[in-house]
């Protein structure tokens, strides 16, 4: 009997690596991880990480072949196979990363950051199957997105686009400052970062009575917040309010560049539900030219959330495949 | 001898109708006009404009064969042939324009807007040859942009992909009101009609001596503040510059959605070169994440303006043919 394939997944964070050999349903066979933070060298973090998939799939071996890498990580460019200067990474400047796994293997090597490989994850696995025009946007620590237009990931010029935390929320005015330097840009409203810095706006506005009035900024998390504005906390409802109706602008505003059929929402601050959902699709829709108005959809991304960012990874191979055919 | 070929572009407008025939090369034929207005009726107004063109065709129809029409007009939706809801047009409701083109010939109807049309002509004909990624604005009344992504124009889920003049500079604030029924539109900033609203506010703010405190908004246009601005009328130059700012600001965040390798300027604001050109360049670099600085080209339109629009329309056919190759 042939073969099954199965697609290597590696989802490169600032503190951990997770990997997973992935089948073509998205089903993961095989899991791993590796401390980023251990390696200062980067050969040293790529062999580790090499041997460590191999080792796993030994054990597939049997059933299934290796048919390429997929590599999520922050300032992956597409187009060059690098890392480029990413500030949460321990090696700094540009990284050669899919050369550097080319010394170990001639299988395709895919690199890119992880909401376009949420994007792709989306379209191979998830909510997005048969979609040709969407764009996925994640919520996490900071604020990234994905473009897929006429069923293909949107790269750019420089392999860098959609960068979408950091349009501008108030051009020119005393926004809020941003870790890339910038000020007011949309990740500092809307991310789980941008949720606890609107929470402290909003205590310090108010004197409505909170539980969580008794933690410190850095107790404070999203899921905390989600929590309190579920058993009624007004102040973090209010957080909530705000959070979701900065969203909805700078959803309305992607609309008038791609008219995509629907925008998915990847990430912890997506778990929320309707506390995001419906602030954010409120105030989308009012900020929507009219012709747009009800037509696209609003969704939370399909895939599972503790693997999300490995399956997305691993499904760059299929996407490549699908080119080739 | 074998025919060369032409592309019939046709520009519709609330007032006129321009049409061309244009070579591969984009050199016009010939060309021709009809009033858009005098036609209540729409199945008048394609049998007048298909007569009118057929006209000019039997002029050169000895040495070129018609290959196609390619129509730009107000809410032109490629996706379906129509024209949706056009405000400054005649027709009401959905026009199924290629449809009645059709009753007439069955060559290839392309219909988009203005903006889509002159993105593929400055891919055709102008500066944008061999360009994958890259965006065309237009500054006119209002303001319009083309965005063409891995070579392909982005059409959206619907067909109105682009519409970036009804994007918020200033979301949730009490911005400008625009014709579309939203406020702080980009347009109400950055169009020749936002300039002058700019030019009354700086007057209104400043007590500079100006020659343009003579003439009533309605006297007032584009051509007169850029003449002023030139003579050394401090007022005329800070409209300007605030549109400028303005502009930047959004090329800055349109950069972060698809990361094109250039954006040009096409229509009559971005006639004023420096003026606009100045600002514009500044403050986009200003906003732009780091990444992306200093790699984005800010152009002015290489297509012909007089004829840009019938230019662009043709183009659309073109395009079309090399799909099919």
């Amino acid at each position: 009997m042939a073969k099954k394939q199965t697609s290597a997944g590696i989802d490169i964070g600032g503190t951990n690596t997770v990997f997973g050999l992935v089948d073509s349903e998205g089903k993961i066979l095989e899991e791993g991880n590796i401390s980023t933070r251990h390696f200062s060298d980067i050969t040293g973090f790529v062999y580790a990480l090499y041997s460590g998939i191999n080792e796993k799939y030994k054990r597939i071996q049997s059933d299934f072949e290796l048919i390429g890498f997929g590599i999520g990580a922050p300032m992956g460019n597409i187009n060059k196979g690098t890392i480029e200067n990413a500030a949460d990474l321990p090696w700094k400047g540009v990284i050669p990363l899919a050369e550097l796994f080319h010394t170990h293997t001639d299988l395709p090597v895919v690199v890119t950051n992880d909401a376009n490989a949420a994007a792709v994850g989306e379209m191979i696995y998830g909510g997005a199957k048969g979609m040709k025009n969407f764009v996925v946007i994640t919520l996490g620590t900071g604020m990234g997105s994905g473009f897929v237009v006429d069923g293909k990931l949107v790269y750019g010029h420089d392999g860098f686009a959609g960068e979408i935390g950091h349009t501008s929320i108030k051009p020119g005015e005393s926004g809020r400052v941003c870790g890339c330097g910038k000020k007011g840009c949309t990740e500092t409203y809307v991310s789980a970062t941008g949720l606890k810095r609107t929470l402290l706006k909003v205590m310090a506005d108010s004197i409505e009575p909170s539980r969580l009035r008794k933690l410190s900024f850095d107790e404070i998390d999203a899921r905390i917040i989600h929590d309190a504005a579920l058993e009624g906390d007004h102040i973090a409802a209010e957080a909530f309010e705000y959070t979701g109706k900065m969203l909805g602008f700078r959803l309305a505003d992607i609309v008038a560049h791609t008219n995509p059929e629907a925008i998915f929402l990847f990430g912890g601050l997506a778990l929320a539900k309707d506390l995001i959902f419906e602030p954010a699709k409120r105030y989308m829709e009012e900020n929507l030219l009219s012709i747009y108005r009800g037509k696209v959809k609003l969704l939370p991304s399909e895939l599972n959330t503790r693997n999300a960012a490995v399956l997305g990874a691993s499904s760059l191979v299929w996407s490549l495949k699908g080119k080739e055919n």
